[in-house]
């Protein structure tokens, strides 16, 4: 499947800076949330900004990899959570009500059938196979899932959505996005490894040794489309075609902590104007997502020592585009209020 | 004018974060969102917390010391933002809006008369003398303004309030704010000096030089009432009296950037146990910021390089407080959803 994505449109640059700057108030003093409208106002490119109709799909899947001893929840945590998400009770249901963010669950295969109300069903597989000993995903579940999360963005759109964030659980997902993390940007396993869920010092040691295990059996990978498939993730594969959709129709594009990072990495790597599409909501306390934002340059909203997943980051930090957007559309000039300006 | 202010109640500690520990998440994977709830339940000692009628009070007030050429406004601009602030054009405007925050703008003495309608009357002079020359306020301007901060306060807190926020507005606060935090941290002037809104090389220098032989006028001063009174302003004497009427009430209080921030370290210096009231919701660009929050041994919540004041970083940040209230309120227990827990 093909994308086309185009770059953000950075000629109107000094317009829009003028436009903040003519704000009523000190030149930058408003810091990152100038950064953010004039991110906004390139991608938008229109001069009253909007983040009508914000969504957040968040996409549950389950991993081969899980029976290794990679977690110290069990691999049913998955479905429960899901159960969870669909009553309401989750940290995600909690902040997206709070910012009337419309909440999609799609079950991308977690394991076993689930039969809940309201849930989407987008299932690639019952888990995905185990990357230890095969490739976690076939090529056409692969491409089945950049389908489905491409399909479910073009529907949010078509509702009237601007802006959208992504949101993922999985027990076993923090492994596959340190596998992806490290093969395709080149750095030690170890570095990006972290305490998923919340190893203790043992279970991140052999978590640790399992990954490195892993990687000995496919050796280096760098092509994204074939590091998803051998570390994979159904639910990561569904957010790439999501991403990558949501970046080609040209909507605020919210990424989450560390594994929807190093799926946002697949993206950039495999569409480099996709980027311009993307905000990070915040720094997760997890290791390897420090590796991914400093190697792209960005600096991500929020610094909470989070590490939930569940798009809990893009909600939390929501309402901070909503500012840098209301800045920009609403607050009066120093022509428009009469106010003095400042002298060298 | 003495208050009564309790330490805030650590009492039960245990139950509190056995309360957060037992939400359906991994053991402190809400980060910072977990430790400003547990510090909200020790200031309301109730099971269920609450920010009901949210409100943010904006000070107003001329500095004497403005002739002296420490800022690159005109000392007009703090009565034409108090015309903005009327007209709902300011930054504090639009994020007050964005969150529903009741707005209050009191003038506690700006410079010649203004006639808004429906702005608070609490002059106490019509702007500081010069500190420079003489001291800023008067004794009786100080106690005047440490009851008119005083009552807004119980005023709102009769009203139902239970989180109040404080801002400023004043051309040459950053530098009473300055000479506060210098003489009572005893740090040097030029540590804590800033840009306030935007001074140039040129602009710093004379500020700090001028600054300096403010300082060298009083000679050594660490008593907050006589370094209030000496240095002055007196939006920042009416919002001493708010943030100390405010903690003895047991109101969570939102504290801004480094002017309301130097005001805080005003009111923890006289009334140690009011910092447990205290939220800091910044981290302001001013160099003097910096060191006052580090001085307390606090982490405000945002980072974005914000220097505007008006209460802008309160406004803000407001959300991730009711983030942390929602989440503590709202989400389902690990047994109430039926997640299996982890393992060892």
């Amino acid at each position: 499947m093909n994308f086309d994505i185009k770059s953000i449109d950075m000629s109107q640059k000094d317009e829009v800076w003028q436009r903040i700057n003519q704000k009523t108030k000190p030149i930058g003093s408003l810091g990152l949330l100038e950064k953010l409208a004039a991110q906004i106002a390139f991608i938008q490119g229109r001069k009253k900004l909007s983040l009508a109709k914000p969504r957040i799909i968040l996409f549950a899947g389950d991993h081969g990899l899980a029976k290794e001893a990679i977690s110290p929840y069990p691999q049913s945590v998955t479905v429960e959570m899901l159960r969870n998400f669909m009553g309401e009770g989750a940290a995600i249901n909690v902040f997206a009500r709070q910012h009337s963010i419309s909440l999609d669950i799609v079950d991308c295969g977690v394991k076993g059938a689930v039969d809940l109300e309201g849930i989407i069903n987008c299932r690639l597989g019952s888990g995905t196979r185990n990357s230890l000993k095969e490739p976690a995903l076939s090529e056409a579940q692969l491409d089945q899932g950049i389908k489905n999360g491409s399909r479910l963005v073009l529907s949010a759109f078509e509702n009237g959505c601007k802006a959208i964030g992504f949101g993922e659980m999985g027990i076993g997902n923090s492994s596959a996005a340190a596998l992806l993390t490290s093969s395709i940007l080149g750095v030690p396993l170890r570095e990006v490894v972290g305490r998923g869920t919340g190893c203790n010092d043992r279970q991140l040691a052999q978590k640790t040794e399992i990954l490195e295990k892993v990687l000995a059996r496919t050796g280096p990978i760098t092509d994204p489309w074939d590091a998803m498939r051998e570390f994979g993730g159904f639910e990561l594969a569904t957010a790439l075609g999501s991403l990558l959709k949501a970046a080609s129709l040209g909507m605020v594009t919210v990424i989450d902590g560390f594994i929807m990072s190093a799926v946002a990495l697949c993206a950039i790597r495999l569409y480099p104007p996709c980027q311009g599409y993307f905000i990070f909501s915040h720094k997760s306390a997890s290791p390897g997502h420090r590796i991914i934002w400093e190697s792209l340059a960005v600096d991500p909203i929020l610094d909470f020592e989070m590490r939930l997943g569940e798009g809990s980051g893009v909600a939390v930090a929501w309402p901070i585009l909503e500012s840098a957007v209301r800045f920009y559309n609403e607050m009066s000039s120093f022509a428009e209020a009469e106010v003095s300006t400042a002298h060298d």
